[in-house]
């Protein structure tokens, strides 16, 4: 199918012009279309306008990017809008995205797909052909939604583990493992002996590795008394509930692992109820290192992911994705996985425990 | 250009049939397929499930939206990812979007265009045909980009009055002069005399008619010493410099009007850290009715939008003019505005005062 929108072809501007125009140096420049860290942003946003007013594209592969028919990618969110908006994560994850696709020229679209009829929805738009790849955030267990959208032959890239392995279906990873062991050895070397967690719903990757390193942390250590595991479902709310739960249990909780910043939240409120101090009596410490965390009372301990990274990753693994499939041919592949391209090695990002007031 | 999907016509659901299978009676599902908010969100959910599952389309004006050849809807928030999603009215706004689409086959796309280059690829996306129709929040003063989008040929519908009348962009307001006057009449009524006002943007709609509203119900009174006016961009971070500056000038100032839960959210942080009580010593009173309002302590009393039935409202604009445009020439048509349909009347919505225990 030829292009006939009348636009005439110029010739392509160079990385140098580029740097030259927005008054940086090339290594910059390059560092920006390549969708590095390493910028501030007010450099990355003078770029990036540069990019576009010259219509910069950086090389031949990217270049077959904005000749593909539908010109986007899909960030699909398997939420309520309500709990998206409720999550500042989420818009960390997407400003990654929209970076790293920045010098691609496609088009990021965000869509919101929670209920029955919007699932099917959504995925007719995939397969009716209007986006060329797909990002996928927020699954449950085991949803089918990625390996129906990965039927359509569009490049799926998922934010965290699927619950099992799927067929054309790649994702970047964060050591959720890694990052509750971290919090929960640093509250034993504070002396706490009486570590309770607020774990996460445990049909998610999240809430069941959150869970597992919070154990491994405890195995081995003489601080391991029973009914010291609560759940709740991220929510602040289900926060108070499970904290509730915990103090009626062992009154005497020295410490608490919540499996994100709301459910901490929920339980500062349920600890300041019951007399109890932070971090005197009882240390909490949250997930995520949201801006709740900044501004809870006292400040928020909290692991931090660092989720603008996740977005700019999974734009890598589709971009690669994207230019080691045919050009062109994003309307009409099949899907049976023939001849796709052998999947990227899972990539697990690490994270850090952000120090504050309440532990 | 005809469809050749392979997919068999079937013949088309009625709208007893969705009822049945919804377990609904007849009414209950036509208030759904119709967007009316009389119904509650499981009702909804479910209806829309059996919508979708059946592929019914409401009639044959609609029925002719889902053949458009984009099958989708942008709606464009001209922010950052971090300021929307650090807004929870961004969700609702488009939860009501996305309940107005429902029965209309249509997929919602959310984009958010900040940068330069980020609205000059959105243009370019709207322009190639890849959306049938706009919806538009969040504008500045006099942006461009409402009528550069509206240019397309594809009807554009805006969140909110624009700067000034703009060719080709209908809109949705909210009643902020009203929500502001009525907020500030309340605060004379308890007896407050030294009644602040931390207004919006003076570049913003919002923010100059909030801040005409209080203006306009201190006039009159005795209750206008000056000095009483300060500034914020809507952020927290805004709030408590306005509060400072505030104190600084009045240091026996009784009550504060902002115009956002989160600007109000500072100027409770700094009248505690000044040792002042709220509300005995100072009233405090947001914008917006978010989640924000509803956890702060205290609790703030807030002026509420209804975000839902904007965007509803918005998308029953948008469908009455796709309706009115000729089926599926959305790819093609001109864009001057030559036989374009006459704009639809302002549409201003109600506020309300939801009062809490900050004032």
């Amino acid at each position: 199918m030829s292009r006939s929108d009348g636009r005439p072809e110029r010739s392509r501007p160079t990385l140098e012009e580029v740097a030259a125009a927005a008054g940086v140096s090339r290594g910059t420049a390059s560092r920006v279309v390549n969708g590095s860290h390493r910028v501030s942003d007010a450099t990355r946003a003078s770029v990036q306008e540069v990019v576009h007013r010259l219509g910069y594209v950086p090389n031949a592969a990217a270049r077959s990017l904005v000749t593909r028919r539908a010109e986007s990618v899909a960030f699909i969110v398997a939420e309520t809008e309500s709990r998206v908006f409720h999550e500042p994560f989420f818009g960390r994850l997407l400003r990654g995205a929209s970076q790293g696709l920045a010098a691609t020229g496609l088009q990021l679209v965000l869509v919101m797909a929670w209920t029955a009829g919007e699932r099917s929805r959504v995925e007719r738009y995939v397969h009716n052909g209007h986006v060329d790849g797909v990002l996928l955030s927020s699954l449950h267990g085991d949803d089918p939604l990625p390996e129906r959208l990965a039927a359509s032959g569009r490049p799926v890239v998922q934010a965290g583990r699927p619950w099992t392995p799927l067929r054309g279906v790649d994702y970047v990873d964060s050591d959720n493992v890694g990052g509750a062991r971290t919090a929960t050895e640093y509250l034993l070397r504070q002396g706490r002996r009486r570590i309770a967690t607020i774990a996460g719903p445990q049909d998610m990757v999240p809430g069941v590795d959150r869970l597992t390193g919070y154990r491994a942390a405890l195995r081995g250590s003489r601080a391991v008394p029973s009914g010291l595991v609560a759940q709740g479902d991220f929510s602040r709310e289900s926060g108070e509930r499970a904290m509730e739960e915990l103090l009626a249990r062992n009154p005497d909780v020295d410490a608490v692992l919540a499996a994100s910043d709301l459910m901490a939240l929920g339980a500062l409120r349920v600890l300041r109820a019951s007399g109890r101090r932070v971090p005197e009596d009882v240390a909490v410490i949250g997930y995520d290192d949201s801006e709740v965390a900044r501004n809870a009372e006292p400040a928020l301990t909290s692991v931090c992911q660092d989720m603008e990274q996740m977005g700019r990753e999974m734009v890598r693994l589709l971009v690669g994705r994207l230019e080691a499939a045919p050009g062109g041919a994003g309307g009409q592949a099949g899907g049976d996985g023939a001849g796709a391209p052998a999947p990227s090695p899972p990539l697990v990002l690490p994270t850090e425990l952000v120090v504050r007031a309440s532990a």
